[in-house]
């Protein structure tokens, strides 16, 4: 497997530092501690700073969402790995003290545990800090448990967005956190791979399919899926997709929704589009109301081909209308 | 190959309504003609419309750089065929008889006949219409013969976002034309393939590499390029590129440069940052001055595993400024 890399050990590093290049108009690289942040992080106006980050490799999550109406920090780990207690307070530290933050959490344990013992040390520290656990991952263990997973996933965007427009409206730390946990607790995705994620940092691929084989329910490290199954067209994709989502939210017709059709880090944009067209038909079809919907390698998993659906929904007009302000990061 | 697609004789088709759905409070389609265009196409104020297209399989090339201070029509052939003289001719139709169109056309022949015939047909119908071509790929035949192909390839994004944000300040079809011509004559790429396109109306690869081989100077239609070599790292392939572009440029301490890292469609954003890393690096080791710099998928070739690197050299302030110039389309 060719991989566009050097020293394998740096990766992390020389990627932020390319990303830091390309953005430092408005973007600053604390490279001791792989921390991307606003540069004008000192001078925001607004009261709650809304923080995320996690293992890297899956880009742009979550640097590339740092900016204005968005994320203001993002700490990077290393491959699949989270970042460190050590990291996120540094990251913590940044912010002034008269300022809450809030920190966005995928739902892994090592995420939830390095991101909280560094809030617990920050709390100490006197300050404000609270956080929310994204598990939008509705896989199952396999075809007969139904054991969800519920893993965070790619819906992680939607929550950076909503809370990061939110915020630049002036909520509350408490009121923030209410508002991710509603938000989360509408939120679903389930992804299928057609290809694994070759890890650079690893020998092995976690698992193996056929030429012809797809899998259903990976996870985003690699993580083994519910069930392989032969290739057959996009809409075969989207109809499982479709109707495991459709067995957990029983809508009705008229609910209101918002989509993230999302690629797993090697799938062409043009088959986003293919696969974004035929769950566009198939929301037609259940005569559900889709008020957003966005098509894009956003929370990858290194070279994966794949794609992700996740739904969200709108139980809150405020959701959509965050969901559709204007923003200034790289990748939204 | 799997690939994410339904019937392959709709995959334009399927793909340009998925994004239409996505897009649709800013973007109307023309599905008859495969046209993607403003949704306020009939009152924008600029005196010159700035139109491009060709074939598909580039995305998000063209289509996603339609909208406010770019393109204001995108026309898609079919896969790396480029649409008929009657899809442009209908795209050019669409703009009121006393505005002006200039055409951005990429250097391969099928493409200009077909855009020249769409430009003849509408002058005589009374309009204003004019051109420029773009022909940025400096890969050469082989080593030996040095006969430069001079394709279209990525650098007609910034011909694009120039012209596109020029356009909005009242420039003149001519001035418009001189403008990109002038671009156009400083703007180079060179482009290397981990792995060929795999077009699904094909059933061939137009060429093979083993398992260690890149290959410098692709075509972005699968075009061979014009050495094999085997892989090494991201910095030998950022070299090997620099190199070539350095004995066209032959450029001093101190020139200004705008970069684009482009990914060729299969290459997740962590090695295209890597990559972008290692230019920085190059550039920075030949002290030319960085004015812009701007990494992502922009212009493809459907799945390609590969990278391609565009240098302009910046003659004129107004051009930092014009890439710099804010824009409202999905994929910049």
């Amino acid at each position: 497997m060719k991989k566009i890399t050097n020293d394998v050990q740096n990766v992390v590093w020389d990627m932020l530092h390319g990303f830091y290049f390309e953005h430092k108009d408005r973007i600053s690289y604390d490279s001791k501690h792989n921390i991307i942040y606003r540069k004008d992080l000192a001078e925001i106006q607004q009261d709650v700073v809304i923080l995320s980050g996690g293992g890297s490799g899956h880009e742009p999550a979550h640097f590339g969402y740092v900016g204005e109406g968005m994320l203001s920090i993002a700490v990077s780990g290393q491959i699949f790995i989270p970042p460190t207690p050590e990291q996120i307070l540094a990251a913590i530290r940044m912010v002034d003290k008269n300022k809450s933050v809030l920190l966005i959490i995928k739902n892994f344990k090592a995420d939830v545990d390095c991101f909280l013992a560094a809030e617990s040390i920050a709390k100490k520290e006197g300050r404000s800090v609270d956080h929310v656990i994204v598990n939008d991952d509705v896989s199952i263990e396999d075809d007969v448990t139904f054991n969800k997973r519920k893993r965070g996933v790619a819906g992680t965007i939607f929550v950076q967005k909503i809370l990061g427009a939110a915020a630049t409206e002036g909520y509350s730390l408490q009121q923030l956190k209410e508002i991710g946990s509603s938000v989360i607790s509408n939120l679903h995705t389930l992804g299928v791979a057609l290809t694994p994620a070759n890890n650079p940092t690893q020998k092995e691929v976690s698992f193996t399919l056929e030429n012809n084989e797809v899998y259903y329910g990976i996870g985003i490290h690699g993580e083994k899926g519910y069930r392989k199954e032969t290739f057959v067209s996009s809409e075969k994709l989207a109809i499982e997709l479709m109707n495991k989502l459709k067995s957990i939210y029983r809508w009705k017709k008229g609910d209101k929704f918002a989509i993230l059709i999302n690629g797993l880090g090697a799938t062409p944009t043009m088959e986003q589009y293919i696969f974004a067209n035929d769950i566009r038909r198939l929301a037609q079809l259940e005569s559900i109301d889709v008020r957003f919907f966005k098509v894009g390698s956003h929370l990858t998993s290194i070279d994966m081909k794949g794609i992700s659906l996740s739904l969200l929904k709108i139980e809150d007009p405020n959701w959509e209308k965050w969901l559709k302000a204007d923003v200034r990061v790289s990748s939204w």
